[in-house]
């Protein structure tokens, strides 16, 4: 009986939604791939880039619409790549930024399979991007930082508040939507201002794409009334303050264009 | 006399260095551009995807080996603009992430010129591929944060020693060769361990990629003795201690896959 070599798989970044962000590694390996292997945050548009005879399998929900469990996952994964198949596990944003690559990744090498990781543009830069609102920029922040906002059921949101509530620092919040009210009363009970410009991004660079300009006083109010669809980014900082200006100057950047157009 | 239409600028961030890591976005616009700017930290690999027939302004470097300043760079972008070009403005890792893009976006937008970010991989997600060392891993960092360790000549490194000295967030330090020596002293002396884990990568996901695995009570001597090229990058957390294993691991899949060849 001749031995199987084992399968190689990739942990890819599928960027923040819209398919042009992709990297080209990441394209590359969706084309050549034996099988797919995705979840919810993967957009439509980047699935219709995997080629026709390609094997997909959609692990961001069940036939019963229940979630597959991150155990299963692993299973599916380690199966697959046993079976010789070069696998393409295509996640939301980067893998390595809150995507529990490095965990997929633990299960794939303790069976003897060879990992290779591509980053992917996070979710923070696609919303960057997109609203113009720089997650660094001297004189208001002269560093960014990234944090989940989100809790298994019944524990506690276990975040350092002091460290967090940092004026010359960006903060990012992933997966923050449901406890955005303790988040933001956390961070102005340890000394963050009320007034600190704070602005919400859904389904970033997508069609979808929502934002709700607010404040840290205000922003648990405007969420409740608004109801963003996920995935919700929050952007906390000085920079936020720029976004009027960047609003402001594309619109009459364009009608400039317009009326040179009639000139 | 008929009236310009003026062009419009791109802000592109070229990712890490390796030009598989572009994203589809940055290709297309670079192939399309009139002119493409570029500075110093964007590769050969990559300036050699703009097409033949198209400008190129390298602002890393003037003649005399003097960079040029930030107030010449925005000067010649608003004139290309100006002209009724397409202006691609290239720059390493992502540009709104310590790459001044929003200050460049500034001046621009001050001149009625329109402006459009394109996102990049930044050169900590790309050591973070290329290493392995994950950003966040579950029970090793719930979040991850980016600083510079920069600072202007004679000026002193103000940063918040106490905020980033936290055991649960994985610190990357961006541009801090040349002060490694203070940082260390600084986290180590606001209570982080000299034993904590620390990877330097330069020069990442290029083939001139280097690292050095050591301690936060190490770095600064390793460093001095190695003397690596610019740019390095600093990972400071307990996901380094994840390197080890993931290097053992990848030797062994290899030679795994190497004696079920031979099988």
């Amino acid at each position: 009986m001749k031995d199987l070599i084992p399968g190689k798989v990739f942990l890819v970044g599928a960027g923040p939604g819209d398919p042009d962000l992709l990297t080209l590694r990441a394209l590359k390996l969706v084309q050549s791939a034996d099988v797919v292997v995705f979840d919810r945050l993967v957009s439509e548009e980047i699935m219709a880039l995997v080629p026709a005879g390609v094997r997909r399998i959609d692990v961001g929900k069940m036939p019963g619409c229940h979630r597959v469990s991150q155990d299963a996952i692993n299973r599916i994964l380690v199966d697959l790549a046993l079976e010789g198949l070069t696998v393409v596990r295509l996640k939301g944003g980067d893998p390595l930024i809150f995507g529990r690559g490095s965990e997929e990744a633990e299960v794939l090498r303790a069976a003897g399979i060879a990992v290779s990781y591509v980053p992917g543009i996070t979710a923070a830069q696609g919303a960057s991007s997109s609203t113009g609102v720089p997650l660094t920029h001297r004189g208001l922040a002269t560093g960014v930082r990234y944090v989940t906002g989100h809790r298994a059921r019944d524990a506690r949101l276990d975040l350092d508040w002091a460290s967090l509530a940092s004026l010359d620092t960006t903060l990012v919040v992933y997966m923050g939507a449901a406890n955005i009210a303790e988040i933001a009363f956390q961070l102005m009970r340890h000394g963050l201002p009320a007034s600190l410009p704070v602005l919400a991004v859904a389904s970033a660079t997508t069609p979808a794409e929502q934002r709700i300009a607010s404040t840290l006083g205000s922003i648990a109010a405007d969420i409740a009334t608004t109801e963003p669809e996920a995935p919700v980014l929050f952007v906390i900082g000085r920079v936020v303050s720029l976004y009027d200006s960047v609003a402001l100057a594309d619109a009459l950047a364009c009608e400039g264009a317009g009326m040179a157009a009639y000139a």
